[in-house]
């Protein structure tokens, strides 16, 4: 950095990095108001230059050679919105390594190859940021990390994932179908073509590791994680869930217990009254208990160009504050690896839902079997109504169970020749 | 600083004082892994030392005398607890002249002399911090000020003083008058003995002129904010203000116009829709729209020994970080003021209830003078009831209209012999 000036390079011109680039150039004014730093957009590498993205690029070196803004000896940050694994995490490395900061809004890379990137960066005394990685515009790695630095983080409730809020809230507020929901979060943009990786529960695990490496100050594997995503919800559930006063939200979930984290992913049933179940649609949010502060949320926008590009930004102009330094103090710890709880040993109130043939005695037989594993029931509906070729659905909510007797319990119950074999079981905020 | 050892003196022991210490001691190791710094407790200066606040302050040097610790050669930081305008003015300048950086939770202050203080700081350079002066624990002037640094901020709803929150809520839940859940407040420790500055909205608007200043990059003086309390809400206007879909919350109001700010104070008809109207009881919500994140909101509790300690440590930690370099880089704008829209050029929808005699004609009369001023009536209630002494209420929800036009309705209405002088206008968001 010469006089205040930081030159910024940009690999990839997608969604996120068009965003970059239109702050950069159309938030000039402001931000050298309030940093007292001017960031030059001195170079961008992308191969596809033929999209109109409404771009002023005079001045700026456009190229379809990443090294070339890798190898500029006059650029101070690299900014990657390339995305996935590779090129990716080769450009971010060679970054690093050319003693350049880097910031990324890259959640799978940085959930699963981030110990071997933190480490270079530290060895090069350089910083990687990544606020982007997790809920796009919302400041919550910056406010994990410094905001409630004092804490010791006890839980993390998070609707990380876009899509999946989506097509829940779509199926709560039209009582729509899990296919025509995703349909129409697809037509409308918040998801993919190939949703899988959203709707599966990995974007938000990626999301979750983050997140818990940050609470922790310590190393968290994405495979620690017990991940179900959304696709076996049915519109009866949401309209059972309802009627108990629920609400479904697929939930990241991070819980500090004695003998270790509890990290899962997977739709949860959480009370009308609380505050995410009014997040809805594409929108994310994150609720934080810490022993100091007690309870806090942070809500907004998960993703999109100019939401993910705030974030960046605001990652760029920290960096710059100690890029004369070199202070690389916000390094994650690598040191450090965080011991997890398995799912087996935590207990949680479940939702369950069968389809049964509509005969005397199935009910007895299945909460008996519930009852031989520990498991009281706390309400059940069985409707009257046939449908599902004679098969009546039966709905139970029960008290704090352990998975383990859970997982067992539905394995004996779900070879019983009545019961259809596409049951669910939710849990319970 | 040397060694990575930071000391810290704590000027006042009370509440929030005691938070401090609490985290200091407590924290500790916690806060030397996640920033590789020592935090030490090194002075606090208090004139009642009878009172046990369950510290274990073996080795910590406890004065009566301020000056101990605003002269003390080896504090880096002081913390200043004392709240309100003198010492606590006096003390501050004293430890910036004395090249110390401070940290203070003094919204009072902040807002009423926060210009020469924030001179003072830069003068020395030297940093004032004041993240727990708004929303308590939620890191709020953080968010603003670095996780949003790219955004031009549209406009800001806060939720800002608990106590008044915590009296709202009451009475939407058991539809208590405002002197019963004053007194529920004073009781459970949510309201002061003199509640004046809460329910007033003076403290809210301390924390809005702060917010306000961050958000435009100007300076706002307090006195430009128009303020109005919460004092002359009835169980009867949130009875109404729910039969229309509304939750009635006191807002801090930003918005930044064409020709300038629009900034406010005042009890606010909330749809229900909306997330503002889910945040109950003593907690606070800071809903902020920027031009690139879109809407955001940090929700929390926004005072209390715990969580303001906890925004206050998260300073002495960001100040830690540059306490070497001197770098004052985060200092508020103080050379350009901001300007503000009068109240009487905003255009807004509101709320009006009149207690007027029950005989024919008189609802003509008032919608005849509305309409007189153009404004027009999206809906209105008129109940058969008799109550208070032959009046009875009418209340009406109007379309958008001038402040200036109602201002000069209302005086009209209320000169009305058959309408009572008590009348109420709020306004819907």
């Amino acid at each position: 950095m010469k006089d205040n000036q930081v030159n910024i390079g940009i690999l990839g011109l997608g969604t996120v990095g068009t965003g970059v680039a239109r702050i950069l150039l159309e938030q000039k004014e402001l931000l050298r108001t309030r940093s007292g730093l001017t960031f030059n957009l001195t170079a961008i590498s992308e191969l596809d230059w033929n999209r109109d993205r409404g771009l002023d690029l005079t001045g700026v070196h456009c190229t379809t050679q990443a090294d070339e803004v890798l190898n500029d000896p006059n650029i101070d940050i690299v900014v990657e919105t390339i995305g996935g694994y590779e090129p990716a995490y080769t450009f971010i490395s060679r970054a690093l390594q050319n003693k350049k900061h880097v910031v990324t809004a890259n959640k799978a890379l940085i959930a699963t190859r981030g110990r071997e990137l933190f480490k270079l960066a530290e060895e090069n005394g350089v910083d990687l940021l990544f606020e982007a990685s997790v809920g796009g515009g919302i400041p919550i790695i910056k406010g994990l990390r410094e905001g409630l630095v004092a804490n010791r983080i006890n839980s993390i409730y998070g609707i990380l994932n876009g899509t999946s809020n989506f097509i829940l809230s779509r199926m709560h507020q039209d009582e729509l179908e899990f296919d025509q929901a995703l349909k129409e979060a697809q037509a409308k943009g918040f998801a993919e073509a190939d949703p899988t990786l959203d709707i599966s529960g990995g974007d938000a695990a990626h999301k979750l590791t983050i997140l818990a490496t940050l609470a922790s100050s310590a190393f968290v594997d994405y495979h620690q994680l017990s991940v179900e995503g959304i696709t076996n919800i049915t519109k009866l559930d949401i309209t059972f869930a309802k009627s108990f006063g629920y609400t479904i939200k697929l939930l990241a979930i991070y819980r500090a217990l004695e003998n270790g984290l509890d990290l899962r992913v997977h739709p949860t049933l959480v009370p009308n009254s609380h505050l995410l179940a009014a997040v809805n649609n594409e929108l994310n949010a994150v609720f934080v208990n810490g022993d100091f502060v007690g309870n806090t949320m942070f809500y907004g926008p998960g993703a999109g160009e100019r939401p993910t590009a705030s974030a960046i930004v605001s990652d760029i102009v920290d960096l710059s504050r100690n890029l004369d330094q070199h202070l690389t103090n916000r390094a994650v710890h690598l040191d450090r690896a965080a011991a997890t709880v398995p799912l087996t040993e935590i207990t949680n109130r479940f939702y369950l839902r069968f389809f049964t043939l509509d005969a005397p005695g199935i009910l007895s037989k299945i909460s008996g079997i519930l009852g031989e594993h520990n498991i009281s029931i706390a309400s059940m509906v069985q409707l009257e109504t046939h449908e599902q070729d004679h098969y009546v659905p039966i709905v139970l909510l029960t008290h704090e169970a352990s998975e383990q007797a859970m997982a067992e319990a539905l394995d004996k119950i779900g070879k019983l020749d009545f019961v259809r074999d596409n049951y669910l079981r939710l849990r319970l905020f």
